[in-house]
């Protein structure tokens, strides 16, 4: 990443006060610290002169020491200024202004002399602040959490789109109501997970996405998740404050610390404009520049892979069908297959071919290693090896394959949730992965996570993912987690971290289905964090026509599904359904083919959480531009214009829309395409069905 | 391992009877086993017609599922009989008798239906058993251990060398008291540990030594210990009756397996002389011959080091003196040394030097790598990287320099009890050595295990340590751990499993002193699983001629430190003295240098535990034997008869022996020597000093 310019004022070293205030650069926020009665530590947020977070406490409670929330006096007040513009290795747009007005207050505790400071950053989008602990003295080195007491009181009753506090899953559906609603939508809400653990009637999760009845967006999450528990929030709906609740250890404790440290930093965003909240990078400005020094081996990527087909049932990972398996012990060549693997040598080529003539970068393959057949539910910790392939997969002709078609494979290490023996095969399987030729891993943690007690958001589970992305990064392997921690940005640090799922995606509609207004949430919560590896793509929506057995249905049109391409931002994007299914839309199918996954600008052109968005998007290095809108399950017309195009420039669109007729639940294949002349002057009125939407190509002429 | 001689013969499939009985193959015991009332399945054990085991129930408590404890009738008995004799890779003798009559009872429990199979090895020094549960349907694959509930019912109130039951401790010292003191004794029996976790006012570690009113020999232990919880044992002090008491998980549970599965075996060795505990194999039989097809890297190895300089206080692990290093961040260039850094470049060579000129194999070295400063204590993750040295420590120049003097060096890992640091950097860390010249490691498990919650004798953890030992296998190296599992002879399997310390060894004569007694029960207790690194050989006993800070000594003569080397049996045996303690003494010293680390036969002279234990052991490959003596607080006359000469052969001895005036506290170096020609008839008494003995080599001529 390159600094494109910087600048930093150390303003002054403000004489201690017990009241401070700062204004971000525009003036827009106004933030507000100081000790309450007691030596209490507390801010509030205003912006445009409404309150946004009212005055709320910050501190934390320690195991066996003074806890970090009261008898404090302010040591010192530092403010500062500062201003760059950075390039991201791969993103949205090309580059990114980090400018912020810094406020870092200096406490110390009178009991214990104890010193922690609280900085502040004040953008022109939000805020973000963390505790940070100095080493100043040999009695405050290691200290341990019991819960970090971080409050958000909100200055009224939100509507809020949030999803049950859990330690384990983020793959609820969004719930979307009033903050006083939540303690009576929560039973409802937590629906069933192969790890869930939630901790409260009012805990939900972050990114958590509110708006409030004067139509301020609010977004609060964190940022830079590094070597501690994962945020929740749990709501006093009396006061409408939410306070942080953090992921216990086996122990319940929730965190153990060693100075000089920090915590990430805790996020608000804020606009009158939800267009805003989409657009916002604080997240990944407070996140630290990369320490890669080369990244030219970071590259976005398009793939298909053998996956779909499993998720509906239609073939299986497991090679054999047998309830026993002992990883090593054994003998697979005498189990019968059950002649419905997935990951066979002869289907994985199908998929390359498809792949080659299609112009996609990838193939993912999962199901190929031995252990399928006994994975899951039993908590094992001997699952997989990562490493054995199937008798019916031939690594090594795959490669030579893959290869002469210009066609990489895309490694798949589900752990099972066993992070330890994950651990000890790591450096063979990443080993393993350069010598057969593969450069992206797509990794799993599906069902509880061992060592038993540990839960898949906790510190030292936190650590894993990331020490699974930096070892990756040695061998120059990009990683797309699934069912690991919610993204808060390391991306921007660890630009091999390509994506994540951490929510509920394109899996689910065959698991039951999703709900129609998904997308036009998740861009405001999951995303904020970073990439989504949502998996979309699916044109046949009728899951049965895959597998006669599973009733679920896709609960989008065929034309919001290339949309979502352009609308579920990633590096790392999946043409998801089966190569015949294409083939049998060749019009529509154009779009996927099209489509860029790395851009150079991008413009919200219409946004309401739970209700639309529509995105428009710079393909990086070109003057085309791509255009997608996700729309909930009212139909609704979406008014753009086209006015981010060069000035007098002449582009050909070609718009992919909804049918007259279409409609997610009953007509969810009819879509037209049309081509027109457009320059920057160019108006769009395109009607989008019930859970429809469109795309849009614009190329340059 | 070799396979000398075998014979099975399979005796019948005895009908269905509700008890059965089978003797040894010299019918010196009797084993019964029958269904008591309510169908639950009970055993009992006589010798010579004495009772040893009372009946005792068997079974285990299972988690969610039904108690395999009761409601059983037997389905069928299979006996049958085994002898063979093996040859270890190393050992105490050339080659073992592994002869047994065997009994399976295969029960079917009434209302589950799920089989399990008690497996009874009876030998003509004792009992093994164990539970198994083979795989017969589909809703008994996955079961979680409560709790194992084998009694061992004691025909009296015996006297025990016992150490308090612990989860994560075996350095105590031991207690010798009636099986119904032990409750009264237990308060002061639990001494500080870095890491223990006592479970009982009764609970007792194995292996457990007895002696009966009647001069029964009695040893309670496990063999092949492998993906299961160690065995503590609870006593009912009113009955006198033991039972098994597993160490948990960080959620309470003992186990978790899956069939076709079995637990360890647990041992029960059995004679009127003390002299047989001492040469019984049954725990070696008990294990699986080998896996490993080449042996041949595998040494035993005789080695000084830079460790007792540490250990005394004279010189440090650590390179600086700070409270608060950050591994990877903390720039050691910048630290200021402290001068009192143990692992220099120059000292290691001094060493090495030393190691050469005096026919030593090895030379270890502690406090080589960063992370000392701050390494214990605070449960860290990420404490040590095993390849990073320190700027005085040069890798190569030292591996160059002991190279070329035929010299290798001992790696040294320790993992401070994180132990998925430790897998994290294994590969990388075993693959430093090999690149470095380094074929053993000494591993070590100081402190609370991590993740928290988890014990060091817990299954998770007992996963790892084997895991170390066979990934340490693939690349050539042997291993030497501590503060890890008891061993349960696991190195006939794993032979590069060289020893174990978990027990109290030497260094504790620093931190306070060892009992006088100490190494006249070890070999009854610790050593019955497998060798321990005791790292014998102090000559200066007064620590504070070391470190002047240190008021500790050693509580064994001179001529004792001798004798260790005879009667602490190990592959893998250490000179732990400074070089010039042992430049102060050179004529005790030959011995040292004298001394074989691998034997083809061992005689046990004299032994009765706690009080004194002679043998004679035959050098490999040689006439010669080493002759030692250990003895407790109380002065005593060594008789013995040298019988196990070759007939007419002249030997010449080197009697090392106490000092008229020897004693371990007041006059510990003094010492004689003399010389003289022996045969088969020779016979000697020899006058051993309260806490003395004495060590002779005899050389054929």
């Amino acid at each position: 990443m390159h600094k494109l310019t910087f600048s930093l004022f150390m303003l002054c070293c403000i004489a201690t006060a017990n009241a401070q205030k700062i204004q971000s650069p525009d003036k827009s926020f106004d933030l507000d610290f100081s000790l309450q009665s007691g030596g209490v530590p507390t801010y509030s947020l205003e912006y445009k002169g409404q309150a946004v977070i009212k005055p709320s406490h910050l501190g934390l409670q320690l195991v066996n020491d003074t806890d970090l929330n009261k008898d404090f006096t302010i040591e010192k007040i530092d403010t500062s200024s500062f201003d760059e513009t950075w390039k991201p290795v791969w993103g949205e747009v090309s580059q990114i202004r980090n400018h912020y007005k810094e406020m870092a207050v200096t406490l110390l505790q009178n009991s214990t002399k104890h010193e922690m400071v609280i900085r502040f950053r004040l953008f022109n989008d939000g805020l973000g602040f963390r505790y940070e602990f100095p080493f100043t003295k040999k009695d405050f080195i290691y200290f341990t959490i019991k819960e970090e007491n971080t409050q958000f009181a909100m200055a009224g009753d939100h509507k809020a789109f949030w999803l049950p506090g859990d330690f384990d899953t983020e793959e609820y559906s969004t719930v979307t109501s009033k903050l006083s609603e939540i303690r009576g939508k929560m039973k409802d809400a937590v629906t069933p997970n192969a790890s869930q653990t939630t901790f409260s009637p009012t805990g939900v999760q972050t990114p958590l996405m509110m708006k409030s009845d004067k139509g301020l967006y609010i977004n609060i999450h964190e940022a830079a998740l590094i070597d501690y528990a994962a945020m929740n929030l749990n709501l006093d709906d009396q006061n409408m404050t939410f306070t942080t609740f953090l992921t216990p250890d086996a122990q319940g404790n929730k965190g153990h610390l060693q100075t000089p440290t920090q915590t990430p930093w805790r996020t608000v965003i804020v606009s009158d404009k939800a267009a805003d909240i989409l657009t916002s990078k604080l997240i990944y400005n407070l996140n630290e520049p990369t320490k890669y020094e080369d990244v030219s081996w970071i590259k976005p990527m398009k793939y298909v892979g053998v996956w779909w087909e499993m998720i509906t049932g239609k073939s299986t990972w497991a090679y054999a069908d047998t309830d026993n398996i002992h990883l090593g012990i054994t003998d697979y060549s005498k189990l019968k297959p059950n002649g419905k693997h997935g990951a066979t040598t002869t289907n994985v080529k199908k998929y390359i071919d498809f792949a080659a003539a299609n112009g996609f970068d990838a193939v993912l393959v999962e199901g190929w290693n031995v252990g399928w057949e006994d994975w899951f539910g039993h908590e094992k910790d001997y699952v997989f090896d990562f490493i054995t392939p199937y008798p019916d997969f031939d690594v090594k002709e795959l490669h030579r394959y893959a290869a002469s078609k210009g066609i990489k494979i895309i490694m798949h290490h589900e752990t099972s949730g066993s992070v330890r023996n994950y651990e000890r095969f790591m450096d063979t399987a990443y080993r393993f992965m350069v010598d057969n030729g593969y450069n992206a891993v797509k990794s799993g943690y599906v069902g509880n996570i061992l060592p038993r007690g540990e839960h898949h958001y906790g510190q030292w589970i936190d650590n894993h993912y990331l020490h699974a992305v930096k070892k990756a990064s040695e061998y120059k392997i990009m990683v797309d987690a699934h069912e690991s921690v919610h993204m808060t940005g390391l991306s921007r640090t660890y630009p091999n971290l390509l994506a994540e799922e951490a929510a509920r995606g394109t899996e689910y509609e065959s698991f039951g289905g999703n709900n129609a207004d998904h997308t036009t949430i998740l861009p405001f919560t999951r995303l904020m964090g970073g990439p989504m590896d949502y998996t979309p793509g699916i044109f046949e929506t009728r899951i049965e026509k895959i597998n006669p057995e599973n009733h679920s249905f896709v609960h989008t049109t065929l034309a919001r599904q290339l949309a979502l391409y352009v609308t579920m931002y990633s590096p790392f994007q999946m043409a998801a359904d089966l190569p015949e299914n294409y083939m049998r839309f060749p019009d529509a199918f154009q779009f996927i083919k099209d489509v860029a996954v790395d851009w150079d600008d991008t413009k919200v052109l219409e946004a309401e959480p739970g209700d639309y968005i529509t995105y428009a998007r710079k393909a990086k290095g070109t003057n085309n531009w791509f255009v997608g809108r996700t729309n909930d399950e009212i139909s609704r017309v979406s008014d753009i214009s086209l006015d981010f195009l060069d000035k007098g420039k002449k582009y050909i669109a070609t718009i992919y829309q909804d049918g007259k007729d279409a409609d997610y639940e009953k007509n969810p294949q009819s879509y037209t395409i049309k081509k027109m002349n457009v320059t920057d002057k160019t108006k769009l009125k395109i009607i989008c069905a019930r859970g429809g939407g469109y795309a849009i190509s614009i190329i340059a002429q």
